[in-house]
């Protein structure tokens, strides 16, 4: 099967991508997969950066993340990823954001479109030349149109010198089939 | 870098996905290139039949699949892909369309959106289960806009049961970014 769920399409196409050593933001830790995929990615000298705003989706990632011995690569923080940059500095690799609500968690605890703008706009300023960013949009929920627009609007309007910006949909589906945006800085900035 | 050309991202997508053994449908041969990539994924024992109206392209196709002495594996037809049906009666694996014009060629030649459909129908029909067709769409050209838009309406209405519809596109480039569609039958035909 060539198509597979949207998630294991992210990884599978991170998976080629991701250097041992490398510094990953999951903007959105949610369950922690992303988080314990990330840090199996970077390897024993890379690191993992997780945000989320439940303390609950932290709990269960750190369990994940325990149980697979990953844990001295991986800081979870229990803010938003809107503040990202009060906690990282540094150059990042890459990141992951997966908007929309918690699966199985509160569905009316959402991201919403003004805190995405922004860790948006803070991960890229902090991403490396070369470095990627993926974004999954779910937005079938109450919210979740308004938050997809301004998604969609902003990085549309991303300058095509500094940033590439793919988005990857679902064309025949109902039901509000994910969309995938993948961010790239681009390594030799044209001026 | 992740992103590449479109042409070299479908070949990296297509490479983990062709066996050896498989039949494939080049249905615009064009300068060759996406012919030789399916001779070479194929290997000895499968099969790639590309399809061109313009003769010099066939000969130039053909020239560089005997260099690399794949010839015996690749069948060229010098006829419409609308017409891919006279040719093939087997099921076949996958296939792959350049809509657009010949790179460097004649750009008044192009395919347009009547031919395009029936190939593309054709092809889906012909389609194994787990088989994929990649299109890329070039439109900025006369005429490209009106092919875009009916081979998009025509994707975006195909019953999901049956296939899958994938569409990438770089959202933030200018001057007419070529599209890439997946399309996918599904193995598990649901009723």
């Amino acid at each position: 099967m060539f198509f597979n769920t949207i998630t294991t399409m992210v990884h599978q196409l991170l998976r080629s991508y991701i250097q041992p050593g490398q510094i990953f933001v999951d903007a959105t830790v949610g369950n922690g997969y992303d988080t314990l995929f990330l840090a199996q990615s970077v390897g024993e000298n890379g690191r993992v950066i997780g945000f989320d705003i439940q303390e609950k989706a932290l709990e269960e990632a750190l369990k994940k993340i325990k149980k697979e011995g990953v844990e001295d690569r991986v800081s979870l923080i229990h803010d938003c990823h809107s503040k990202l940059d009060c906690y990282i500095k540094d150059p990042i690799d890459g990141a992951m954001f997966n908007l929309g609500y918690l699966p199985k968690g509160d569905s009316t605890i959402i991201t919403t479109a003004e805190t995405t703008l922004q860790a948006l706009r803070k991960s890229i300023s902090l991403l490396k030349p070369g470095g990627i960013i993926t974004v999954i949009s779910y937005y079938g929920h109450d919210g979740g149109e308004e938050e997809k627009k301004a998604v969609d609007q902003y990085l549309k309007n991303i300058n095509e010198k500094e940033i590439t910006v793919g988005c990857f949909s679902f064309i025949n589906r109902h039901h509000y089939p994910p969309i995938l945006y993948i961010i790239e800085k681009r390594k030799n900035r044209k001026k």
